[in-house]
């Protein structure tokens, strides 16, 4: 290490004559009118080295393969064919001294950033995966987002402590992992979903500023944004209100995009209540990057006859003006993702070369497309329903089309707080409310919770960016009758409350200051930031969406004395 | 936050007239002639608050106790009486503005540095345990320790990188916790003792230098300085020897000492063999404090004709000079702890007023005493029998001298490198050979390895600091044909090695570079560093000897659904 002189990226013009001294893999060897050239790859970048017929090291040369690891001593030369897409292209290194490291048998994918192998194959054979440049990339600046956040967390007075991964089972939402215990047959400990009440406990100690690059677990059946395991930059503070959080979040992202992808990011970030954003974009984390604003016709439908529409509780719509290309068939695949996303079904009207054509054309006049504002080329689509159906399914139809027909413009990253939220959910199915993000954040208003629940609203805040939500946070209840209130409302009974959550109740009669905080989604963060759209590229080794190590081959049987050890039998 | 102008440990006579606004928890309350005081707390420090009759908040303030939290406005004006104790011992804060943001009923500890609470109240309540403030400073040093390892290895250019706690089951030494999956029925992961096997895959994949501040976990029967789940700085590089992981290491330690505790550590920290341990300290992580060394008499005895010490391998013992003191029934227990430390018996003989008594003395004239340098108020301790036993006998009643009669400065911290280890253990009873370290560690000579195991030794070295193993590491094998004689040597069938290690054994294949690391254990940097000798206070949320979570009741039953879901089933 130390006694290597420069990494792979390094040597340009400025070295010529210097001896340098070089290791790593050989990324490419060709072998031209007797000259060996070899290209030297490490973790910065690739030096070419050149071996010339009467070298003494020239039959050594001869036999390295690609991904063979070496190290020279060798002479920075200016090169006769200079390489202008690489750093050290104008340059080579004629070797005086070369030693062979290692062998290499010829990798089952290619040690390239393009890559045709079959994922499994990629996770099957992740360390060699992770070899090819591009991957190398997404964990190194996976490396410089983390150590970014976290300068800014420490120099805002935040403590980094660590909370247990052997927790408690208090399943609420997503289902637990558990790890049944030796010492305590029938017992089990079980992986924290979040830290969330961990940290709260830090505020009632006292530790005013907590943060922790936390890794959390959920055992939910994966989607491809998913893994079982996830980190998540867990925060908390004391003595704050939502403005205070905000921030501090808002500063991080400053500071990282600055620092990691020199962007500059604008602050503070706008506000948008969760009701605007499901009115305008049917959706809780928008995509701000494009308009495409979702429209009411309700009152405009209202004195119509349409008999799709009859008895519809809100009638709303799109106006999508690029609408030329898009046929028949596209519409009845439009409507799978309508129906799929809540919706009843899709109304379309358009107009192609002056005529007017469509679902609902029919009943529509002259008139009424005018003050439709229909205009040649543009198509309108329309759900009728409830309103939260309707707006979720045009949500989902707004970014198939934005999507599609390329509205998105990749370079820019529109940052987002959704705020005012509803504080909690009513379930028609289970007559019971639901938290609309957890039992912990506090109502804006505990009178309204008390008397009227259903229009409590909650001091919550989620983070959006780019239409992914990467952050969310609250406003914690410090205040134990509160607490309790929550509870009871939720339907815990008393002994639900004792047995889970006990412990937490008590902890807040001892002084307990305000406090609240966010946890950030450090996945998708760096996902968001490297401009992969595929998780598993920014997770080290992740698992299938089956949950699965193609690795390791994990999970795996085990030898049976463990299972007795845990005293516990597998099967029906 | 930011509206709060100063911490509860900032305001002095340089802050006179200044109007501030403070918040934390009232430390305590006194009520003085009418003059009401509070010590105002955070995790800065105290300032005292003092508020006078007549103030339109008396009222308010006679209703605060202790722990109650509040935030308030004032002007600091000089003390009467003044405390040079307090760091705002010179200033209080005259009231003007007081706000009860909690109340709280009487915590069940004391808030105090000093307690004599038990451990199980304290780790019931420990979110009160940890608002004491040297309970705070243990965690805020934990912070700071963390921050400045990290910041060193950033600076060498290592990637902090993410690995998996969903890991596969392969127990060697120590056992797994696992965890059932649902997806694949009778199928576990298991978390993981240490990344070892994935960071040598990321040198695989190229990555070179790779750290994390990692989860370990061992279901162990603890012992007061363990945990079932602990933290340690993982550490490991490509292209690198013994002496560069050295000093990286030394670096880090030099730079934290410095930063954290304003103490200069002097590098590069001193080299012993672990022959050279045993034979002198009967232990292989010395405690290099103080002198007390273990002497070799196997060639003073040979010609005597002593009972005990007949056909005995060797004859070791130490001289302790301060042996005034030392009863009869003293003895007697020494004799315990050699005999729980493999040791068969203790002899010892000792001048007290110029009498030689002990359990030897009879043997012995007086130009025996001569030889042997006996002098007045010395006892010389002997154990006799094979020597790793008689080393490690002598070791352990070597601490305990040096406990009882303080022969230990405990201002001093001493590095040291154990380093020359064997590379195997061979287990007499099972006949069968162990890895001293793990089975990547790397032999020095192959060749020895494949022909005289016994013989072989380690590219091994663990730090030691003041008698505690802070680190182990090695360089480890990077050569497939040596890894596979390494399994083979340790009796691991080929089906063993498939199916435990075999994407392991694959991987070396592809051009793997030479490498090594470390391991840091965290928990017991900062245990020394902050000179506790509870592993417990520098933990934020520890579990007893039994692994149970006294605050949260952890393990615990689960609903019955979640086994089901599992498919296992608790019984014999």
């Amino acid at each position: 290490m130390q006694h290597y002189t420069h990494h792979n990226n390094a040597l340009n013009m400025s070295h010529l004559g210097q001896n340098v001294y070089l290791k790593g893999w050989a990324a490419k060897v060709r072998n031209l009118g007797g000259l060996i050239f070899i290209d030297l790859r490490d973790r910065e970048g690739i030096t070419q080295l050149v071996v010339k017929p009467g070298n003494p090291f020239y039959d050594l040369a001869l036999i390295i393969r690609n991904e063979f690891v070496i190290e020279v001593k060798g002479v920075v030369i200016e090169r006769e064919s200079k390489n202008k897409v690489l750093a050290t292209g104008d340059i080579e290194v004629d070797v005086r001294e070369l030693v062979l490291l290692n062998s290499a048998e010829t990798p089952p994918i290619m040690i390239t950033d393009n890559t045709d192998a079959l994922e499994d194959t990629r996770l099957k054979y992740r360390y060699l995966d992770l070899r090819r440049p591009v991957m190398q990339n997404y964990l190194i600046k996976r490396h410089e987002i983390t150590q970014a956040i976290r300068q800014v967390l420490v120099e805002e007075g935040f403590l980094e402590l660590e909370t247990p991964i052997l927790g408690k089972s208090t399943p609420e939402g997503a289902r637990d992992y558990l790890v049944p215990s030796r010492l305590y047959p029938g017992s089990f400990y079980a992986l924290p979903q979040s830290p969330q009440i961990y940290k709260q406990l830090f505020m009632v100690a006292g530790l005013e500023r907590y943060f922790q690059i936390a890794r959390c677990f959920r055992d939910e059946d994966l989607r491809a944004d998913r893994q079982p395991e996830f980190t998540q930059v867990d925060i908390e503070a004391s003595f704050v209100d939502m403005d205070d959080v905000q921030s501090i979040i808002e500063k991080i992202m400053v500071k990282t995009f600055k620092k990691v992808l020199n962007v500059d990011v604008q602050a503070p970030f706008i506000k948008m209540s969760y009701q605007e954003a499901m009115e305008k974009y049917g959706s809780d984390k928008p995509d701000m990057r494009y308009e495409l604003l979702i429209q009411d016709y309700t009152a405009f439908f209202k004195s119509m006859e349409l008999p799709l529409f009859q008895g519809k509780q809100v009638i709303r719509g799109l106006v999508f003006d690029q609408g030329q290309g898009v046929t028949r068939k596209r519409i009845e695949q439009y409507t799978e993702i309508v129906k799929k996303n809540h919706g009843d079904m899709l109304a379309y009207v358009r107009m192609q070369d002056g005529a007017v054509s469509g679902s609902i054309a029919k009943f529509l006049n002259e008139e009424h497309i005018k003050v439709l504002g229909l205009t040649e080329g543009a198509i309108m689509f329309f759900v009728a329903g409830e309103f939260e159906r309707v707006s979720q399914a045009l949500g989902a139809l707004r970014i198939e089309l934005a999507t599609e027909f390329k509205l998105i413009d990749d370079r820019v990253h529109k940052f987002l707080w959704v705020v005012d939220w509803p504080l909690l959910e009513y379930s028609e199915e289970e007559k019971r409310f639901y938290a609309k993000h957890h039992p912990f954040t506090a109502p804006v208003d505990p009178e309204v919770l008390k008397h009227n629940p259903k229009e409590a609203m909650a001091k919550a805040y989620d983070l959006v960016l780019n239409g992914y939500e990467i952050g969310g946070g609250s406003i914690r209840i410090h205040n134990q009758e509160v607490q309790r209130l929550m509870f009871d409302t939720l339907g815990l009974s008393q002994e639900d409350i004792v047995n889970r959550f006990g412990f937490f109740v008590d902890a807040l009669k001892y002084g307990t200051p305000p406090h609240g905080g966010l946890a950030l989604g450090l996945d998708r963060v760096v996902m968001l930031m490297t401009k992969t759209t595929n998780i598993k590229d920014v997770v080290a080794f992740p698992k299938t969406q089956s949950a699965k190590d193609m690795m390791m081959q994990a999970p795996s049987d085990v030898d049976p004395i463990q299972l007795e050890e845990l005293k516990i039998k597998v099967g029906e």
